[in-house]
């Protein structure tokens, strides 16, 4: 299933997309059958997913609001947002990293699939990158590689904003990183029973409709079972928690021509049966 | 007054401590005049303050509980940690850097000041940095430098425990700080108007009993206000987030020294009016 984080009655709260016959996209509202449960919260608890799916299986898609006119925030809100540098090959002229390259993002990053990323007016040179992250569904403590994928509840897109200039001011990323905003996240986590395997996804991401990225999840470096391995043995991974995979390399053409994000620009990432997340970037300055 | 995050009712809750005639901590619970609020809630709520310095001025410290005695957790929850590298003349041997260089904890890794750090089974080189952690107050968005301390709620102590071969298997560090309860944080917040200015501080650590650290706030490179006012512009700073100014460098002697944690070591950190944060280290091997 799909699930989201919605405004239907307000405050957020959990969703399931279904698709009509007629192809449209429809929202139940997952409110009354999860009680006061987050997202997150649904993730971990066998028995709201349960009666999650009792409730998709008994819906009237027709009866239900289209998906473009419900108010979305971010499929999750995550505690932990571990993101990975260098992670597909040719991303660098380097070799591959021989450790998983971990950064981490604040929660204050995080928005929902249709909000704008407010550039604030500090920014020096604003860049995307388009990535899958991986939800977390049980909590993960020094698991092995075999038994992490049961940790995993899903897969959504995420746009690793990050400001250059403030990431390379220092030798550590973190400001340019955890820019408020900088985090746009959705549309919704497709559950790892749908998804099923990663191999083979083609990962894109658009630039004002031109094509930037365009690579295949068969170029990632550390895979998903390895990633929650890896960072389990120290940090407890909590449901919610998002491990962003990175970002493929660019195309040649988009090398060679890189300048900062400006007001209106538009970026889409896109990944074969994950979806795509759709991104306006607007400066403070013209905002105001 | 010195705020702390007690357990004495079960639920984690606000305390402020007070010092009898005869020179006792005692502990006065603020659950009853603070409602649900956490110490970071109470820290950016005008009223609750004001009725908080009320019930101070009213109690009879003697018939209150040894604060010895108490179950202490954190002084706050942080929703975001913030750290600084290289922050004090002489801690590299490099000249001083142009800009702050900051990095993230995660949340996990936020213990209390009784809490032992229990050094997981992946650990491999763990090592303590004794720091001056700012607690913000009231929401920071880009504040200018003189402005920003109106932001700060107080000041606490952190101990910025990493673990060095995960921090440097990439060139971000982000593993090696944001193991699981590597952050032990306290004892007490010591509110702004108590510890007035930071300057002339002496600064120090010891590792069981033996002096490592021993420096001054003096050798701040960048300065409270100016770190708030530069992460400020963008990141938005929220009630009970931490700042932690980062360690000075170690005496030439435990320079020369350099040797992992290893079960039952102790690591004290002391700040001139802010207190002393004692820490044992425990192998989680060891400890099974």
């Amino acid at each position: 299933m799909r699930l989201i984080g919605h405004r239907i009655a307000g405050p957020e709260r959990p969703g399931a997309v279904l698709t009509t016959v007629d192809g449209e996209e429809r929202v139940l509202d997952l409110g009354p059958v999860t009680g006061g449960l987050s997202v997150a919260g649904l993730l971990a608890d066998d028995a709201a997913l349960a009666a999650v799916r009792q409730a998709l299986a008994g819906a009237d898609p027709a009866s239900l609001p289209l998906l473009e006119q419900v108010p979305l925030g971010p499929p999750v809100r995550p505690g932990k947002i571990l993101c990975l540098g260098y992670n597909y090959a040719g991303h660098t002229e380097e070799e591959a990293p021989s450790f998983p390259n971990v950064f981490v993002k604040t929660p204050n990053t995080i928005c929902g699939p249709r909000d704008d990323v407010v550039m604030p007016r500090a920014a020096t040179d604003v860049d995307y990158e388009g990535e899958i992250a991986v939800v977390i569904g049980r909590t993960a403590r020094d698991v092995t590689e075999a038994a992490a994928m049961a940790h995993v509840a899903g897969y959504t897109l995420f746009n690793d904003v990050s400001d250059r200039g403030w990431q390379h001011r220092a030798n550590q990323w973190a400001l340019g990183k955890s820019v408020d905003g900088f985090g746009p996240l959705g549309p919704w986590i497709v559950t790892a029973d749908e998804a099923g395997d990663l191999a083979g996804r083609r990962v894109q991401t658009e630039r004002n409709g031109v094509l930037t990225v365009d690579s295949t999840t068969d170029a990632m470096v550390f895979g998903v079972a390895y990633l929650v391995h890896y960072l389990s043995q120290v940090i407890t991974l909590e449901p919610g928690d998002i491990i962003s995979t990175g970002t493929p390399g660019r195309t040649p053409r988009a090398q060679a021509v890189h300048t900062p994000l400006a007001h209106g620009d538009t970026v889409t990432v896109r990944v074969t049966g994950l979806g795509e997340l759709r991104t306006t970037f607007v400066s403070m300055e013209e905002n105001r």
